[in-house]
C-alpha cells in the first residue's frame, strides 16, 4: 500500500521519475464536480521546476492528460485518472548510484527492500516528481472546496533561519491566505522573501542547499470534520504531508511551542461572536479532539535541505563493501521549499475534502 | 473510521471513559506468538494514573481482560480482544459540561459532529483513558518486537522549558533506550527529572498545567521497513501518535531542527562498519524515503499542556448563546508527559511491528 | 484481516467458540441513532440454539452485552462495541480433534495456516457462533434500517430436496417478507415447512444431517445505492454472506438460472407507475451494474449440510501421518439453515446500509 | 471505493468505455518479478472483441501501454499502472440512451446515482471494456503464480442449456485446466463447444442474446491460504468474479448442489496419500473454512446473457416519465460468455495471489 491514501477518497499515486508517466487516480469524488482545467494547469505550474534561481534547470511541462473520470468537464462518478507523460529525461545521470547511494536520498533503503530490483533512474518513485500526481488530486480538492467556501493556502515560513511572518491564526483572512500562492516567491513579507532567496543563492554559489518551513492554513471549515483517535484531522493531514518526501515534521497550531506553554496560556478561550462560537486564541490550530472547531486550521510542516548537493561526499560501494566518494552531477534544486508550498496545499485539500464527504456521511438526523 | 488503524495489522479501539468498557481489538497477529500477560499489565502499569504527585488521584486498576485471540498463552490466530473495565467513574461531574464547554477539550467539538449525542461523561470516547487500549495493543507488539531484537523505548524529553538529555542518535545503547521506562519518571537525567517534578508541583499549586515533549527511539531495526510515500515510517507513526489526545506535534530525526541546517549538515554520510551500512550522523532519524536505514529510529513528539486546569476559565453557554465563566473540578493530570511516554511507545510498536509484517509479506525471493 | 469488513461501516468481530466471550465492534455508526435491545435480544433469538429438533442441545442466553458506543440507549458516535460471555463450554469434548480433523471442517486448514497454535476447542474462531456478532451488528443496521422504511428478511427457501415457495421477486409486501422470521421455523409455507423439519428429523435418526438454500430480500430500497465493479450491492453482500460459516453459493435475482434464459427473456422491461421507474419482471435481483434500481433486492444462499455427524467418518492422523476412522461426539444441528436465516438477514443488512451510508456521503448536489 | 480491490495487492481500476483510456494500477507487487508483455497480450487476447461470430464487431487492439512499475522488464516495488488507449470510439449510438434506459444496463441506475452527469458513452464505467484492466492485473498475477507453480484455468460450463463437461475436481490435470484457454472457443468437449456456437448463431440470427456458466479451477494451491469469516478464499474471489459486469452468481465446489445432499455425502473423507493429506471427493471446492486445503480449488460463475438485444424493448422515457419503446443499434456480443473465460480467471488470479502474499507475511514461526 505504498502510495495509496485510502479514505473517503482513495488517491492512488503511481509513477518513476524516468519512467513512461507519473500519475493518479482519484476514487470517490462525487459526480457533478467542475474540474477547470486552466485553474489546475496553473496551480501544477506553482511546483513546477525551472521558474526561479531556487530550482533545478530541467524543464517540464507537467501538463496533466485527464484519461478518465470527466464527462464534459465535469466528475462523472467514475474514478479520475490523469497521467503526466516523463519527457525530459537523461537516465544516464543515475546509473552509478546503484552502488554507491546517495546520503540523504532513498538509494541505500530502497536497495536493501527491493533487493536491487528498484528503479533507480531520477530517484525511480522516491522523485520529488511524484508530488506532482499528488498536486494533481490535491489541486481538484481544492477547486471543490473552493466552491463550498473552503480554502486551503500556504507560505515560506522560513528558508535556513530566514523566516516570514506568520498567518494570523485567529483573523486571519482569505486574501492574507491566498496571497502568496500568487507571487513567484510564496511568502506573505516579500522583504523576508528577498532574504531567503539571497540565502539560497548563496548556498547554491557554496555548492549547498537549504531547508526550511511551510506554513499552511484552511479557512471556511465548518466545526465537526474529522474524527477522534486514527482519523483526527491532524492524522489525515500528517499521513499526507509525510509524502512529500522531504518533510520531517509537522506541528499544528501551537505545536511543538504549546510543550512550553501553562494550560492557562495555551488553553483557546471560547467566546460567543453574535451566534458563532469562536476562541480568542488559536493554540489548537483549529483542531480539538482531531475535530474542527471552526477556526482557522493551521499547521507547520518541516523540509529538510535538499539533500542533492554537488560537493564531494561520503558513501559506501554496497558492491565492495568498502568507504568512497560520491560527486553527484546533474541539476538538483538547492532548496526545495518553494516548490513544496503547493504540495504541501494539496495534501491539506485531499484530507480536508476527504473529512468532508465523511461528514456528510454521517449527517443525517436520526 | 474513527478509531481504527487499519494495516497489516488492524488496530480497533472502542470504549467511553465512563462505559462499560474500553478496549481494544488487533486482528491480523501471527499465530503462536506468546503474549506475558504479566510484563504487559507492567508495560500499562506506567501509563496508570495515580503514581506520582503529577497524575490525577483516579485509581484505576486497568486490568485488561483478554476475551479472545489466546490459546494457551499465545496467539491463535483469530482476532484479539481485550477489554478492561471502568469501574471508578463519577458521572455527575460532568454533566454541565454538555452546555459549557470546556476550553483546550473536544466538548464542542463533539457537540457539533454528533449533535448532542456524544457521552460526555470523563471525556466520553476523547478521554486519555482511550489509550490504554493502545498501550494493550502496543504493549503486545514490544513483546513480539523484542524476541526479534527490535527495542522500543521512550522518555521525557522536556516539561515545560525543562529538559532531559537527548538519546544518542548514533550510539544509542538499549540500556539507554529502556532505562527510563524502568522508573518511575521516565527520564534519562534524573536531576532533569527532579527539576521537572518540581515545576509540575509548582504549576499545580497555582491549579495550571504543563506540557512537554517526548522523545522515542526504536533499536534493532532491520533496513528495509516501511514504503515510499503514503506508508512510510513516518506517515505511520505519525498517524498513530496523533491517535494519543494531547499531542500536536511529531517530528522525525533532527526534524524541525533540519530546516535550518544546510545539506551538508543534515545529510548523513555512509561508511562502512564492517560489513555493515551505518552513517555517522543520524538527522534523518533512521528513515530514508519512508523506509528504515538500520540506524536507530528517533522521533519526538509534542505534547500540550493538560486543558483541565482548576482556574475559571472564559467559555460559553451554547444553549443560551452567550459567555460564561467555567469552573472545572474533579481528578486530574496536572502535566499528562509522564503517563503519554508509554503510549508514545505503544504507537511506535504498532506501527514498527505492521511494517515488520508487510517486509515478510514481500521477501519472497523471486 | 480475517474477520473485519471494512466499507463505510467497519464491522470487526472477534471471539473463539470456548474462549472467555465473543463479540463485535462497528464503527462508523453515525451518532443519535437508537438502539432497541429487547428488539436486538428477539432477533438474535432467532439464531439461538436448543429451540427445535434440528438444532444442536447446547443452551446459550446469547445475551449481548453493550460496552461501548451507547448513551442513553442511542449511538453516541464512538465505536460500539458488544460481547457475549462463553458459559456453557465442554472443552475436552475437542481436545482429540487436533490430531484427527473432522470432514468438511476447517480442522485441517486452520492446522496448517496456523501452525498447530489454533484454539481448537468448539472449532475456536470458526465455529458457528462467531454468527452471534454478526448477528448483533446486522441486527443494529436493521434496526437503522427500518426507522427508514427498509426492511430485509429472509425464509428457508428449501432442506434439502424440499422447497418453499419462492418471494415475489416483484410484488413483494412488507408483510410476506417479514412473516417467515416471526413463526419459529422461518418459510413461507408451513405445509412445506413441517415437511422440512420431518426431512431433518429423518436425516438425524440416520446419523446424518441436511443442507438447504436461504432467500433474502430488501424492500424500500432507494434506487443508487451501490456502486460499479468492486463496491457493487453484490460483492458487498457476497463478501458478508460468506463470512457465515456454512454458505458455499449466492446469488442474485434469476442468477444461475438466467444463465439459461435468453436475453429477451431476461432483461426487465422498465414501465412507470405513476412517478415512478419500474420493472415488469426481476430478474436483476434489483441490482444493476451493482447499484440498486428501487426493485426488490433478491439473494439466494447456499448452505451446506452439517459436517459434525455422528456416523463414523474417515479422517487421517495428522501426527502418524495414517488413515484413521473418526467418530465425532457431542452436541451438533442435523440442519444447521433455519439457524442461519437471521445471519443472512444481518449480512444483507450491514451491506445495505453500508451503501446507504456511502449514498449519503456523495449526495451533495454540485 | 467503487473500482478498488484493496487487500494485500491493491487493484485499482479506471476509465470508461469511450474515455481517452482505460487501466489499472495495481500496489503491492513484490519488487524482482517478470512481467513477460507477450504473454499478458496472449491473455489479454482472449478477452479481445472480434475473434469469433458470438462476438462483437468492434476491433480494438487492446494493447496496454505499462506507464509504471517496471524496470528492464521487472516489478520494480513502485505500483505498476497500464492503460489502453479507446481509440475505436462510437459517441454518437449513445447519446439518446440517456433519456430512455436499456432494459438490464446500469443506464437508469447510473443515472439516479450521480444524477446525469454520468457518463453514457459506451456504457461508460460500466462497460464491459473495464474487464480488461482487471485482465491486465490478473494476467500479471498468472505469471508470478505459475512461477511458483500455481496455475488458473477456466472453461465454460455452459452457454444457455448447452454444457461442456466438468473439469475433475479431485484430480484435475494442469493440461486438462489449461487446454480450454489455448482454444478459440474455450472448452474443454469441443462437441459441445460446437452446439453451443451454433446456439449463439440462432440466437443472434432471432436478435436475441444467451447467458451461461463459467468454471474455473486453481490448481497447486498450498494449503493454508485464505482467512476465516469476512476474508475467506470464498469472499475474496465473490468480491472479484462480481467486478464483471455479467455476473449474477457464484458457487464454490458443489455450491448450490450441495444443499441437496446429506452431510454424509457432502463431507469430503481425508487420507494420505503418502505423506499429503487429500480427499477423496472435493465437494468443498478446495476451501474449508475459507482457506485452501490443498485439493483444486473449483468455482462457478453465472453470467447473465447480454442484455443488449436488437429487438424493439420496453423502456421508459425518463425525462418525459412515459412509457416508450427502445431499440438499441450498435455492435454488441450475442453471448458475453467465452470472452469473460479470462476475466474469470484474471479474478481468480488476484484473489490467490492477494492470499499467497497474505499467507508470507504471517509465515514467520516464533
Amino acid at each position: 500500500m505504498s502510495s495509496i491514501y485510502h479514505g473517503h477518497l482513495t488517491v492512488s499515486i503511481f509513477g518513476q521519475s524516468h519512467a513512461p508517466a507519473i500519475g493518479v487516480t482519484v476514487d470517490g469524488l462525487p459526480a457533478g464536480e467542475e474540474v477547470d482545467l486552466e485553474e489546475l494547469q496553473a496551480f501544477l505550474n506553482r511546483r513546477a521546476p525551472g521558474t526561479g534561481s531556487w530550482s533545478t534547470t530541467r524543464k517540464e511541462a507537467d501538463r496533466p492528460e485527464i484519461l478518465a473520470g470527466l464527462d464534459k468537464g465535469r466528475t462523472c462518478g467514475a474514478p479520475l485518472a490523469a497521467v503526466i507523460r516523463n519527457t525530459n529525461t537523461r537516465s544516464k545521470d543515475y546509473e552509478n548510484l546503484r552502488d554507491v547511494p546517495r546520503p540523504g536520498h532513498a538509494d541505500y533503503t530502497a536497495q536493501v527492500k527491493y533487493g536491487g530490483f528498484q528503479d533507480v533512474a531520477g530517484g525511480g518513485h522516491f522523485s520529488g516528481r511524484l508530488t506532482a500526481p499528488l498536486c494533481i488530486a490535491g489541486g481538484i480538492c481544492k477547486q471543490i472546496l473552493a466552491r463550498q467556501g473552503i480554502y486551503v493556502g500556504a507560505h515560506i515560513a522560513a528558508v535556513g533561519t530566514i523566516a516570514d511572518r506568520a498567518y494570523d491564526p485567529v483573523d486571519l483572512t482569505q486574501e492574507d491566505l491566498l496571497a502568496p500562492g500568487r507571487k513567484p516567491f510564496p511568502v506573505l513579507d516579500d522583504q523576508a522573501g528577498l532574504a531567503m532567496q539571497r540565502a539560497i543563492e548563496v548556498a547554491k554559489g557554496e555548492l549547498d542547499s537549504l531547508g526550511g518551513v511551510i506554513q499552511c492554513a484552511v479557512l471556511g471549515l465548518p466545526a465537526g470534520l474529522g474524527d477522534p483517535m486514527l482519523d483526527g484531522m491532524e492524522n489525515r493531514i500528517a499521513r499526507l504531508v509525510f509524502a512529500i518526501p522531504a518533510v520531517k515534521g509537522v506541528d499544528f497550531g501551537a505545536g511543538f511551542a504549546a510543550a512550553a506553554l501553562r494550560g492557562s496560556e495555551n488553553n483557546d478561550a471560547f467566546y460567543m461572536d453574535g451566534s458563532q462560537v469562536k476562541t480568542r486564541t488559536n493554540h489548537a490550530g483549529g483542531i480539538l479532539g482531531g475535530i474542527t472547531n471552526g477556526m482557522p486550521l493551521v499547521f507547520r510542516v518541516a523540509v529538510k535541505p535538499t539533500p542533492s548537493i554537488a560537493r564531494p561526499q561520503k558513501s559506501v560501494s554496497l558492491s565492495r563493501g568498502e568507504n568512497t566518494i560520491l560527486e553527484i552531477h546533474g541539476r538538483h534544486d538547492p532548496c526545495i521549499v518553494p516548490r513544496a508550498v503547493p504540495c504541501v496545499e494539496a495534501a491539506a485539500a485531499i484530507a480536508v475534502y476527504d473529512a468532508l464527504l465523511e461528514q456528510q456521511e454521517r449527517s443525517r438526523q436520526p
